[in-house]
């Protein structure tokens, strides 16, 4: 199995980027992947961006002169034959500045110091991170996107693409998104970060080299996981069932199956993820804001030429189907061509992931409509 | 001021209760308050059990022989003239054995070590903590109870009054409250206790007479919190507006009211409650199930001469209105009596606590029907 990340490194010293906080910040690599071809005109290309704890492999690689077939995150969307078809498009999916997963982030070596930056990072916002993925595309020499397309933190990351680069980009395909963060969804991200924070080991960021803060990452996945899931789909897959006993355990061990799905989920997160990189890309996440303060942010957008397509899940309780409502609202107030569908699905804020033929037909014959 | 608290203590050895578990635990002391005064036929009681952090100070003491003026959980509810007028009736309100606020519970002296229990106190159930009101009830010569009234976990505490005893009971009004735990509120709980028990302060509850774990409590409170709110309440109160400033922090101090508002609410809550008890008292919460297997709990209750007044809050999310559409149908399924209504409001789960002149009219109407 080959190993199909790349990696690209710009805004070395002195052309560092200058960051939404004012801060000029560098280098910066981003880890990204590719499938399928860049047709001769270059007008094939689709971005794919990911949610909160996504990378950039979005699905095996197949291809005639690659190898990997380990699974991706969106492995039954995207490759040869699917909703995102490989076979005609070229699709760049690329990790975001802050993550830990082979881009720039707290993690990373500081070279001023040669030790990883922990909190000396500076807070990144979603437009930075666009703005790092912007100077990837101009290094593959992409001057026009087919189409955007993302979930979750990844719509935002869409939107924020729209409202930058609305020239570049013919199409764009929020799912499961929102123009902002809700008091509610603050106020989970930040009881997260607390619980990162209230572990001794986290130590104020300076926790590499030394034990991390598994504790306080597996709780503040445990919060983010729950987030994700519906009532019902909670409810089908573990009801009040008990794991591996027939009556109550009367401790403080695992009674019910959906603890031991949780402690399970946790643990397997704390493996992948730093916890410095939860805090930075959860901040993003509440500082983001499509519109900006009386719309402000939306000028450039008036008018573009970007067909819309806007999904929602109707179980999704994190960011509601109404959320995606004030978008499409939003979007057509300034004259964009906006579709716009909520798909029925039990399983909360992460049906985009779930193998989901609506979604599918819906994206491909988006797609397809694109080029007619 | 006076105190108006008054202690119970009952179950000492060799009578000891006998817990849901098998244990055999004692002694108990149950700590209660008392309002207005008993009729001399006995037939004004009115038993008020209190949520999850709540304690037996419902209300303020001002009759004329008492003074306290310190409001209580229900403040508005309770008192001369209020709904629950103590004018004309003799309320009871106590506090629940596992809790901290008076009760016997984790932080107890174990009379065999002379330190405090710490975990080595029984897990309790709801039943387990009518069994010890029964008790105070016995203390007190009270056989007869016009209504037994509680919110959330009081709910609970109200339902298992009426499987027990129901011979005794008259009314029962279960408010904002559940037949039993979803895998959604179990979730909720789970994390909130992993929160606490990945504070290393929490040292497997061995943590009396040392520094307690704080920040694991505030985290689990902050939980508690989010789900005892709604959305719609979260953004009138906070929106996104920031917190003494007027732009982002670009760190990871406090940028949203919300965030401050967690914050506070979680560092009060540390200074009153026991991070044990909270272990406790939750999974009393996850383990209560009203109907039981097949409804297997409810045959002592089919038929009861016991009129219900059920009432669920529009935005209560936590258990919300189906789950006591739930209750209501149960209820009516073993030909009880019942009444039931959704108040629409929009402060979520904690609506009950919070001034409803509705509720008031409510409570003091369904009262006054029952002496007619």
């Amino acid at each position: 199995m080959t190993d199909n990340r790349q990696y690209f490194t710009f805004a070395e010293s002195p052309n560092e980027m200058q960051l939404d906080s004012g801060v000029k910040f560098g280098p910066v690599t981003l880890c990204f992947e590719t499938y399928g071809r860049l047709s001769p005109n270059k007008d094939n290309v689709i971005l794919i961006l990911h949610a909160f704890s996504g990378d950039s492999h979005v699905a095996s690689h197949t291809g005639p002169d690659e190898q990997d077939d380990s699974a991706g995150w969106w492995e039954y969307m995207v490759g040869s034959g699917k909703g995102i078809d490989t076979d005609r498009y070229f699709v760049i999916c690329s990790n975001v500045l802050g993550g830990c997963l082979g881009s720039t982030g707290p993690a990373s070596e500081n070279p001023e110091t040669g030790k990883p930056y922990g909190l000396d990072f500076p807070v990144v916002t979603i437009a930075d991170m666009v703005q790092a993925q912007k100077a990837l595309l101009d290094h593959l020499g992409i001057t026009e996107i087919l189409s955007v397309i993302g979930g979750s933190m990844g719509g935002m990351q869409t939107l924020e693409w729209c409202l930058r680069y609305p020239d570049m980009i013919a199409s764009a395909v929020p799912l499961a998104s929102t123009m902002r963060h809700t008091a509610l969804a603050i106020a989970f991200n930040e009881i997260a970060r607390q619980a990162i924070m209230a572990d001794p080991k986290w130590n104020r960021g300076n926790y590499y080299g030394s034990a991390s803060p598994e504790l306080g990452l597996a709780v503040a996945r445990m919060i983010g996981h729950v987030t994700y899931l519906s009532d019902a789909a909670m409810h089908r897959k573990f009801g009040r069932r008990l794991q591996d006993r027939s009556d109550f355990s009367f401790n403080f061990d695992i009674d019910f199956q959906v603890e031991s799905y949780l402690r399970y989920q946790g643990e397997k997160f704390v493996k992948r993820f730093d916890a410095n990189s939860f805090l930075y890309i959860s901040k993003a996440t509440d500082y983001f804001d499509f519109a900006g303060e009386n719309g402000c942010r939306l000028d450039g957008l008036s008018g573009a030429d970007i067909r819309f397509l806007v999904v929602s899940f109707s179980s999704d309780w994190l960011y509601p189907t109404s959320q995606s409502r004030e978008l499409v609202r939003t979007l057509k107030k300034n004259g964009l061509d906006v579709s716009f569908c909520e798909i029925k699905a039990d399983c909360g804020h992460d049906a985009f992931l779930i193998p989901n033929e609506k979604l599918n037909g819906l994206i491909s014959g988006f797609l397809q409509g694109l080029q007619r």
